[in-house]
Order: structure tokens, then C-alpha cells, then sequence
């Protein structure tokens, strides 16, 4: 009996889309005014699926304060207030668009996880843009 | 031609989460303040999806009144205003996780449908924490 | 590495729910108050999602724009602001049900993608009522 | 001691945009694609809210249920599943805008209320258009 | 120079609407289902508003901070998983109403905030029913 | 008899609160994580509200389209996709807090409209955090 639970949560964070190897004709081209050298930012909302099957004993798949724990500790600390690129390593060489933070967060929070639960990440950028990555 | 459609519905409830057979000092260790003996209680957000085919006929997959009206009979008017432990036989000795009400939610629906769709079951105990079940 | 990006888009139209072959009684029994000869109408809530691999060049799966922009062509100029019946050719002998306008919406879309991402479509009614295709 | 309860209700109604007396040059001019001959529609999400004193007896303003059963007799019932411009006579003579529904459902509320509460009325047309409509 | 700078906060509580002083009939006919002797509950959304002149110094009208601090420690750790009836003296001989709840919540902060600002208190007991309560 | 229309609007900026005239200690201290000097961002969710009479000719306060474009022009245009401290002239010896911001696009409204109505603008920095100023 298999059921998946989910998450919510949220973070800012301030970030630019470019490559440093193309001009700025080109950069402007590909991503318009999110290529603001002064960059943007987002409210980003998170929603973290984990698929698992019911704990008999407690009722529980995962212990909600857990997952909740988790992502605050891989998540929200490592990217809330943060300037993606600036401050985030990943981010040194590889733009921060919605899809590449999505594949981040799973990367993260499935090392945490140690494969205990299949994992999905929803990201939502703006409240009508947004993204999902299931490890796949 | 696959779809499903989705039935958005609501109930209220008290509920309390710990085991008879463990001490208090357990029920505190794994469910916390959800283990007030006094009870609390939630919103519970409830989208029930239904997947089959287009009747060519009348254009439904299913008249979205009957699902209305199935999931007022089976689930509002059998959890809505109760305390979970007490007046519901299911949860005299299973514990009312936002889990396993999802199961109970599922199977008491798809007796009902008598397996006319596939079902799916998603059920919001808070704004920030939800449960999807699909019988599998 | 697969993803899926969905964009969110609104709508708005009147519509009617009945068969011309049907007498007044049997459409009132089936399609019940959204059988109005005059029409009634719907804020339609879209979700459109598109499922590929990030190109590695940008880090978008799609360009969010373009996407917006297939969207306004082939959805919000062709079914916003009309009445479903009267002004959609493919609705003159089909009912618009959200079922029916959800597979033509998918069908325009994905005859515009011309098959380069996996297309899923949810379509909003109301609030309470929605459905899920994605081609299948 | 005064408070406000608010109860939110929802109605689907068709309606057109233009005046009788003025050609089609100038309706469009003034009121661009919401004056399709046709209809188009919306799905009106309504709140309305009730000013006065506690009863020190019961601890309620007014009784919720009586409140959402008014709202159903004088709104609901009146305006949903309808074409407002030829079902609703207050529509005959007059443009159904938004400002101009906000008013007759304050209207009619307050007549049935009685003068026992000070009344608003907030009335969503759109996700992002809506109007507040306090009666003075 | 006024502003008003809103909160928004969350808790969840089981209660009981009766009046010990009522027999049965009396208590059902008034509350209802709200009147169920083994409680039922509802997620607590409370908006809280405080009104005054911008500092100068630092551009806040307060820091959303102290004012997130003051209202976990005055409402969400006096009132969360919390049966409303039986854990929190005030309502030990008055009803839990949303109204009652709302005045209780302005009361508190108000006392912590000394003056320093006008406030107001916004309590969603249930998605479609809520009170805003202004002190006056 | 007057009413209020409101509009809502959208934009995402990125933003630093600090006083240059402040050590890093004081800095920190006062504004903590929001003062992280490589920026941090949100999505702005604005609502206008403008209060005034109905045209009777027209049935409207005013042409919701005509509101739109002053949103676009005087706020979209301005503050969208911009560093607020290092775009947006206003800010470079002022801190954007969400109080100074709402009171910037209000004095730009404001100007626009050239007093023809009541303005209110109310201001979300993240979905719990938000500013309403009426211009008193």
C-alpha cells in the first residue's frame, strides 16, 4: 500500500540568468530581463513528495516534523536570502533557472533521504510558472 | 481517450494521534503535541479524482453531481463535525493519520464507484501538509 | 533527466450543456442548470505542462515565453471572451463540457509543439471542479 | 463591542457589455471584447460581510447557517447558472458590470437583513478584478 | 504618514459550541453539528494587522520579526493542537466561537503591544467563514 | 454611492535592507538575513483599489483596462525585474522595505490618476508578510 505525502515550504532568493561566454546581445536574446546584471528574485515555493509505504505501527509514512526538518536544513537554510549565483556553489557555472534549482533540491534532499522514499520536487518560481522533477 | 476529473470537497474534525498499548512517554516521543488527550482538531481539504473515458453521449466522464453527491454521503456526512477516535468505528484502534484517513476515504469511494474508475485520493490535513492514495 | 514545466493561463466564456436531438425534458434530467437557453459562464483556470530534458545550453527545459506566448495564440485569443457554442466551430455539434474543451485544448497545443515535449492539460471550471488529460 | 462575520459564496453567470442605444462602433470602442453579442462568462466568487454587536448569549454575531442560507436565497438562487442581461430583470436597462451586480446584491441583502447589521459586499469578477461595495 | 503591516499566522485547535446552562435540544437547535460532546476542530488562519507611522530610521513600521515572535508566543503556543474548551481558561464558561476567539487573540496582543500601534485581528475558521475584530 | 475596484498585479524584484551609514554589526542586527549584500528577491503581489462613483453611462468606476495600463506603465514597467537599490532611483538613499515601496507606487498611482479617485495599495512581499497605505 503505497501513498505519497507532501510538504510545503518556502524561500527567496535573488538570482540572474546569462552565460558568461556569450555577449551580451546574446544573453539578452535568450533570457530577456531576467539577464538584469543587477539581478531579480522570487518567492520560490516548494512542495516535496516522498513515496513510501504506511508505518503500521504509528499510521505514519515519514514523521511530517522530519521531512519538515530536513528541508529546512537542505533547503531553506542553504537557499533563503541567498543570490544564487553569487552565493550558491552549484550555481558558480550553471545558470539558476527554475528547472536547475528543482534538480538541486532533489539531489539534496535524495542524498539526505538515502533512498528510503521515491522523491518528487515541485518548484514554483512565480505563482504561474513552475516545475516538477522526479529523479527521473 | 483517457482523462480524470476532480471533485474538490471539505470537512472538520477533532482527532488525536498515540497508541493505548504505549506510555505517555512514547506517545510523546513520536507524535508530540498531536498527542493532546483533549484532542485538536483540522480543516481537512479534500480532491477526489476520478479516471476513465469521455461517454460520448453527454460529453462526462462522469455528471459531476453524482461525484458531488458520493463523496457528501460517504465522506462529508461521515466525518464532518466528528472526532475522528471516537465516533468513527474505522479509527477506534488505528490511528487518524492524515494517512490512513486518505485509505479510509478511498476505500469507502470505491466501493461505491464498484470500480467503474480508477481512483485517486488527495487529502489536505493543513495548508502545508497533504497525502495522495490511489489503491495501489 | 527528464522535468516537466507547466505555465498557468485563465480564460473566460459562456457556455451551454445540450443535445439538439434531445427534447427539453431529457436535457434538463441530464445537463440539469447548465442547460440555461441562455447561457451561463465560467472562469476557466489552465494549467499546461510540458515534459522533456533541460537543454544543457540555457538550463530551460522551454523557454517560458515561447510557451506563454503558444498558449495566447492558440487558447486565450481563440476561446477567451466567447461563448463556447456559437463562436467555436468545433463546439457547434459538441458539447463543451471541460472534458471536451480539455482535449481541445490539448489537441491545438500539441499540434503546435509538433510532438517535441509530452503535453498534459488541467482545466479549471470552478474552483471545485477540474480535469486532467494528457493524450492518452 | 462590533465585529464583521464574512461569509464567501460563488455563482457562474453569462453576460454582455454594451448599451442598446449606441452602435457597435462606439460599444466596442467602450467596452472592447466584453461586448461579444454571444455572452461570455465568469465564475463571480462573493464575499459579504455582516457589522454589529456579539450576542453575549450564543457568542455569535449572527448564525453562519442563517447568513449562508440568506446568501443562497437572495444570490445564489437569483444569479447562479444564469444569463444576466436576459434572466435578471434588474439587467434589462442596465449594463451588468461588476459595480453595477455588487450594488443589486447589497441590495437585496440588505432588504432581507433588515437593517439588523451595517452590510458589505466584495465581488470577485476575476482572479485579479473585484469590487468592494459598502452601500454609502 | 500611516501604514498598516499584516501577518499572517496558522493554528489548529478542536472545540465545542454549547452553553452548559442548555439542555440538548436547546444546544442542538442553536449549534448544530457545532454542538458534537466529543469535539470537532479547524485550522486557525489569523491575519494580524498593526497600524502606525513609518520609522524613519530604518523604513519599518515594525519589524515583521518581533511582530511574527510576539504572536507565536501569544497565540500560536497558547492556542495550537489545543482543545479550546479544555485547555484555555478563557473559554472554560464562554463559547469558542470565531467571534469570541478573535476578541480573545486582539485582547492578548493587545496587552503585549502596549499602545504602540492600532490593531486589528482577522481569524479564517473555516475557508468560507471569517471575522475581523477591531477593538472598537 | 461609492465603491472601490480593485486591481491585482505582479512583479518580482531583487532587494537588500541596509543604512550605508550603519557598521556590518548594527546592520545585521537590525535587519538580519535580509541584509545579505549579494541581495535576496521576492514576487510582489499588488493590489490597487480605487474608490469613487459609477459612471451611469457606462456602469463602470472606472475602465478596468484603463486601471491595467497605469499599473503597467507607472509600477510593472518601473520595478519589474529590477535590483531595487541599484535600479530604481527612489532607493539609493532609501531602504525598500515593503512600507517604503508601497509608498512609492502609491505616490506614482497617485500622480497618474491626478486625484480623480481614493487610492489604496496593498503590497505582498512574501504570501505572510504584506503592507496595505491609503495615502493619510
Amino acid at each position: 500500500m503505497s501513498l505519497t505525502v507532501y510538504r510545503k515550504s518556502h524561500f527567496n532568493a535573488a538570482h540572474r540568468l546569462y552565460r558568461s561566454d556569450w555577449d551580451d546581445e546574446k544573453n539578452n536574446a535568450v533570457f530577456g530581463k531576467c539577464n538584469n546584471p543587477n539581478f531579480h528574485g522570487h518567492n520560490y515555493e516548494l512542495e516535496v513528495g516522498v513515496t513510501g509505504t504506511i508505518n503500521q505501527e504509528t499510521g505514519f509514512l515519514i514523521d511530517i516534523v522530519e521531512l519538515k526538518n530536513i528541508i529546512k536544513e537542505e533547503v531553506e537554510d542553504y537557499l533563503d536570502h541567498k543570490n544564487l549565483n553569487l552565493d550558491v556553489p552549484e550555481f558558480k557555472n550553471l545558470n539558476p533557472t527554475m528547472e536547475n534549482i528543482a534538480v538541486l533540491i532533489w539531489d539534496k534532499l535524495n542524498a539526505k533521504l538515502l533512498g528510503r522514499f521515491k522523491l518528487s520536487v515541485t518548484l514554483y518560481e512565480t505563482p504561474r510558472n513552475f516545475v516538477v522533477y522526479t529523479g527521473n
